[in-house]
């Protein structure tokens, strides 16, 4: 009885680890495309420290959960829970890897006249931010409506790094001296995407983890054996 | 006694299984950049079988790991052996989609005039190849020293498709009419930079796991508590 009620403290603390690296990431992202936005390149430089303090976050989660399975030895649903956390860590750490790419193309593109006004683009962060949120309070409830309503939001993002591609595509095509900013800022959308693609994959994670069903990979609606 | 046996017996499966998982992935992309490079488009299609099969090992493989957790209960090396199998085929799936997304770019290109020959990604695509099958031996016979070589090329790689990058700016500048093909082969050329950014993913946490140390992120070398 005292070593379960030590293995749920031990689990509590691991919920609250990962939501503030998730917090961590989710301003990472924010400050990146604010840094962009306000052409506020110290803003940039931040998000390099951030990193550096989510990256720690990974190695300390981590082996957070290699002494849980090693000395709790947790079956069933909190096996799966430990385990899930180890991969979303993972995504975390990535996501934290491309807001630092954001901020060095925001560091390179506010060194120039501004191309355009950014519009699609914050719109594109602030998705990201919410999936990144949601995703984690999903995980760390077991809420897999929540986790659903985030891979919708992945198609938001889809559509409008589309967008974004296509009409920079034609500032490319009409002006040639726009070709090096309007490809910097394509590199920027798709590494939004990214980040909206690692929330997806974790949500996907939750609801085969809740709901036992396989919709990660496109298959037809499976039950777990 | 009986016990161990038996956990030795399924972690020789589970090894099967990941090199199993890892030689579809490289066979996955070298037929996504030949479908390029030999403008053979029915061999693209045959990618987006490969990823299914690629898809369903990953669930196959992390349902074996979970049940070792479960039903074995593994220590100390064993553990970390698991633990890190199940972040390594989340990696070859993504490295999966990549193929998937290199296939698409191949038969939207292969629609068009060839743009140029196609020399460095193909050697791009040769060396990820190489990164992932060496990755995931070193993973099985814990050698560090073939996952430093992995790391190490993942530098040519970044080179390469840097190499790539400008080469097709210039191609866009010169003449408006190639953008779209030159912004299609960008994508590829990141689609494999990606890959081997998996591969090397992987190959950090094999030094970790194997050496006790952290290059992961960069940080000044540190012995693991």
């Amino acid at each position: 009885m005292i070593t379960e009620t030590r293995l749920q403290k031990e689990l509590e603390s691991l919920k609250e680890n990962l939501l503030k690296m998730a917090a961590m990431v989710e301003e990472a992202i924010g400050n990146s495309v604010q840094s962009l936005v306000k052409r506020d390149s110290e803003l940039a430089k931040k998000v390099f420290q951030m990193e550096e303090e989510i990256n720690k976050m990974e190695l300390t989660i981590d082996d957070m959960c290699l002494r849980l399975l090693a000395l709790r030895q947790p079956v069933a649903v909190d096996l799966r829970f430990i385990t899930s956390a180890m991969k979303i860590v993972t995504d975390l750490e990535r996501m934290g890897d491309q807001a630092v790419n954001i901020a060095e193309r925001a560091i390179t593109l506010n060194q120039e006249p501004q191309l355009k006004p950014y519009i699609d683009i914050p719109r594109m962060a602030e998705l990201t931010q919410s999936m990144v949120k949601d995703v984690l309070d999903a995980f760390v409830n077991r809420d897999s409506k929540l986790a659903r309503s985030v891979c919708e939001r992945d198609d938001l993002v889809d559509s409008l790094n589309d967008q974004v591609f296509r009409e920079l595509l034609t500032y490319m095509m009409s002006d040639p001296k726009t070709i090096p900013r309007a490809a910097h800022l394509m590199i920027v959308s798709r590494c939004l995407e990214r980040i909206a693609d690692h929330a997806t994959n974790i949500a996907e994670d939750i609801i085969f983890m809740v709901d036992g069903l396989v919709i990660k990979h496109h298959a037809d609606v499976k039950k777990e054996e």
